[in-house]
């Protein structure tokens, strides 16, 4: 049973919140016949609303080609429990192999663009549609999109709050260091006046 | 004393790495006679070498009022202990008030451009140059720059690596989640294959 059937839809005025802290993410994309994955440390929101995101993507890349083709890509969230598969998609190219069927990466499709998204270990997943901006794809690799799905484990996100609790270890966001190295974001701090309880 | 007694001077290219895994920053801007200080969640690097970053700043700040009027910018990255201070300075605007007077910080000139940054409770700090993009600055509050001059606390960021342990957790990064809600940056962990050891 795909740990999918945890996830719940998430509202798209709360998208942003899902990658706010700065995690490292995996993003997929497809042209309809060929599909790839790759990780990505680079990325941020940059609207709530309209949900809006950056990527930082090489223009070397196949994934770029991919989202140059359909004009989407997706953003999953892998978990702790991934960073052995989040370092090598990151360290390898698809464009000789179907990355997913040599890692053994299980896949469904993701219900707003259909695109291929993580049947388990990621916590979140953003569907994302390309805003064309040519001169920031040229000259930072940097793409713009906005977040047109989201969904999360309930498990660790809920109601529009991350969860982080010790018995979700393994889900919980991983941030790239460098080299293969990761910080695991788990443990939480409420600032003085806080707006809400997590 | 000022903390910054421990800082060293980062190698621009190794830049990058202080903001790699997505931590809260806090955005630091001066126009010669008025000065500032706030916090921002989005910001990502964009490039290695020439090292460059991309930092969300929204069009009705003060802080973007003073970059415009400089072309510069600092990043500070506050440790944990920082949090109430970072949760406030996001929260308030500085254009009726000096929020480092107001909030008791004190500050350092940065050794490059001379900006204010952040004596104690910080574990790097960057110094950027705007990079002029006038579309992604109105459309997307997206500021891009220039790293022109980079340190971190050597208890915690040393020849180019973080050096996360229990005994620097007051230096640790912080991830803001939404409404005071912070994560941690603490927990390394090592994928298989990775490149160095932290």
């Amino acid at each position: 049973m795909p740990e999918t059937n945890h996830f719940l839809p998430v509202a798209l005025e709360h998208a942003s919140r899902l990658i706010n802290h700065g995690p490292t993410v995996l993003i997929t994309s497809s042209d309809g016949t060929r599909r790839n994955v790759m990780a990505a440390a680079w990325s941020m929101p940059v609207e709530f609303t309209p949900p809006r995101v950056a990527v930082v993507i090489d223009k070397n890349t196949f994934t770029r080609e991919l989202i140059s083709a359909s004009g989407t890509f997706a953003l999953c969230l892998p978990g702790s429990s991934l960073i052995d598969m989040t370092y090598a998609v990151g360290s390898t190219s698809g464009r000789a192999m179907d990355k997913f069927k040599h890692f053994g990466i299980d896949t469904v499709p993701a219900p707003v663009l259909g695109l291929p998204v993580l049947a388990s270990g990621c916590s979140a997943w953003l569907e994302c549609r390309l805003i064309p901006e040519r001169h920031c794809e040229d000259a930072y690799d940097t793409c713009f999109a906005e977040v047109v799905g989201a969904a999360a484990d309930a498990r660790i996100f809920r109601d529009g709050h991350w969860l982080f609790d010790s018995g979700n270890a393994d889900l919980q966001t991983i941030h790239h260091l460098g080299g293969g190295n990761f910080v695991c974001a788990g443990n939480v701090l409420q600032a003085t006046g806080a707006q809400a309880p997590i």
